[in-house]
């Protein structure tokens, strides 16, 4: 169904660039907003890149995400920090609490940065490899709008609450980035658009049951009438679904209550965000030789990857894998940007003062009506 | 099928306390013990209370867990500890290093001690539930014998790998201690011994394909052969089995990597146990005003409790709550300790030259013969 137009990483670095940079923010942070969703498109994470344009695009007019909100520090100690985000968008808070945290860690060994009153701040994935890149652990977490419905419950009360862990690791860092939910809401979106019934155990109706009726459960959660997805581990406690909240509860620890901000089930009121955020770093080498604990974890790594495979599987990942391919992928053949995200572009674009031919070339948007923007 | 005996809390800790200083442990090396085991039985956690005994016991016979070991500092930084456990015991291991970490993060904010060359610790959430005790957040996690098989593989790789943290909360601290797998081994053990199916979504056969024989995959997992339970997700990216595989490896990586220790993979072979842990506690006031922290977190979960239930629900659980529940009852009425399990603890008096009957009463064991080690 879906139309896509293929771009390369050096044009959408560009489109992003300059879009930001005509909307308000300032050259060095239009760099890191677009770094930010540009690794995600790199990465095969569709939904957290160009995909996302249109969203905050809508929430900086609608004043949700103000341009020229700072960070404030509130409290601060060698190895933590608390941000106040004044309302300012996710990935500049987060890039710099993260860059603040590795600062902290570099000198203590360990620091934790929270972050409240910020907005959605992207893959939590790109702040965790920000820590790995400089040789060390990193942790990011965000809470976000309530979508979880804890187990026995009907009502979403915890966001999507994603955890990521990057850990430096040869040939290829340990990079893990997942929601504490089942799927995440754009997985929904998808099956929607598609016209397709969603599997059991990922989603719940209104009335707290299980379904399967895509366009029914987004519809509920958009009206906060209840329902919502399953934590990771399902429905029942049989299939663990008491440890999928328990993520998210470590998550929702980790960002809105340690900082004092907004938890998930009162973010995105009255037109504001107020997502909060949680940033770890943690150098190696307050455990020894950093070198030798990154070659046994290596070796661990190579172990998992060489093991029996089960039958029809042809290979076993270790997390962070998959991102390395599509990333080399992407990078050599081009970025695929779905047609209805070049109409939200197109839009963004015009909305902005720039031609956007120039940037994104000629366009046939007769594909992109199914578009849930338009 | 089980028949149990009623014991009250305090005659339990007579016995474990006198039988672990009859096998060799001072006083207070078996009140540390006994009381990790018998939080366990009152928390409604049978599989790792008076059930354990006679793997302990086990383990100490045939030299895998040496009565003597004293753990080595091998390296320290103000926020950091890496133990040698030089095969201890785990429960007395576990209580230095978290009382280490304890004191280091009351100093500096945060620590993080790992344990490598321990054995099995009992429960995480007593070691977690340490820190919550003076008012740190504490989290606790062990690798184990393998038992996990990662995603598309068909032999396990990681163990149960339970990950718990707890946090300071009215009425109830949080409490949440759950292994990275479905289920534990523990689990379908129940399920065997009432000839149970085990449900869709839980273990896997020797070839890596969903399994309901729970015989079947017991064997195996013990012969090494192949096979062994799900991660947390099942056994389908579709229901996030590479989500619980990423918690399994996040527990690995806090306990076997940054120890330098020997992972899941390898412990458990040639009489030798491996285990490996990781122990961290934060200071919450390192975030600004811990009881206001304590408060936000509160009524969040107070939130959570009063949301609304789902058809047939009549109560929300917040994580911690149903251990508060089964203590209580506990304490008041008592613990039913399986019959297998008090044949078991008989084995262990006699051994230690103890007069089980002076501490366990007349017992009928007729129904004790379905017991696994007898």
């Amino acid at each position: 169904m879906a139309k896509y137009k293929k771009y390369t990483y050096e044009e959408l670095k560009k489109f992003c660039n300059d879009a930001f940079e005509k909307i308000g923010f300032t050259a060095d942070e239009s760099k890191i907003i677009s770094d930010v969703l540009l690794l995600s498109d790199l990465y095969g994470i569709e939904s957290h890149g160009m995909q996302r344009i249109a969203r905050y695009h809508n929430g900086i007019k609608k004043g949700m995400i103000k341009i020229d909100a700072k960070p404030e520090i509130v409290f601060e100690t060698p190895v933590s920090a608390v941000i106040e985000g004044n309302d300012g968008m996710g990935q500049l808070l987060s890039h710099y609490a993260m860059s603040l945290a590795i600062e902290k860690a570099k000198k203590s060994g360990i620091a934790i940065v929270n972050v409240r009153n910020s907005n959605h701040f992207g893959i939590a994935g790109y702040y965790s490899k920000m820590a790995c890149d400089e040789g060390l652990i990193g942790m990011a977490m965000t809470n976000s709008e309530a979508i979880m419905v804890p187990t026995f419950a009907r009502k979403a009360m915890l966001g999507s609450n994603p955890i990521a862990i990057s850990v430096p690791a040869d040939p290829y860092d340990f990079f893990f980035d997942a929601s504490t939910t089942v799927v995440t809401r754009g997985k929904l979106e998808v099956y929607n658009k598609a016209g397709k019934e969603l599997p059991n155990g990922w989603a719940l109706n209104a009335e707290g049951k299980g379904s399967t009726d895509a366009a029914d459960v987004l519809k509920n959660i958009v009206g906060k009438v209840g329902g919502g997805i399953m934590p990771l581990g399902g429905e029942t406690e049989q299939t663990g679904s008491h440890k999928g909240y328990g993520y998210g509860m470590f998550c929702e620890i980790f960002s809105s209550i340690l900082s004092m901000g907004i938890t998930s089930n009162h973010t995105h009121m009255n037109g504001k965000g107020g997502t909060c955020h949680g940033f770890m770093a943690i150098d190696p080498k307050i455990f020894g030789d950093a070198a030798a604990i990154k070659e046994h974890f290596s070796t661990f790594l190579q172990e998992l990857r060489e093991a029996p495979k089960s039958e029809g599987a042809d290979r076993i990942y270790t997390h962070g894998e998959k991102e390395i391919i599509a990333m080399e992928d992407r990078l050599a053949n081009g970025i695929n940007v779905n047609i209805n995200t070049v109409a939200e572009m197109i839009d963004f674009a015009e909305f902005v003062g720039m031609d956007a031919k120039a940037y994104l070339g000629d366009v046939n948007l007769d594909d992109a009506k199914e578009s849930s923007y338009k």
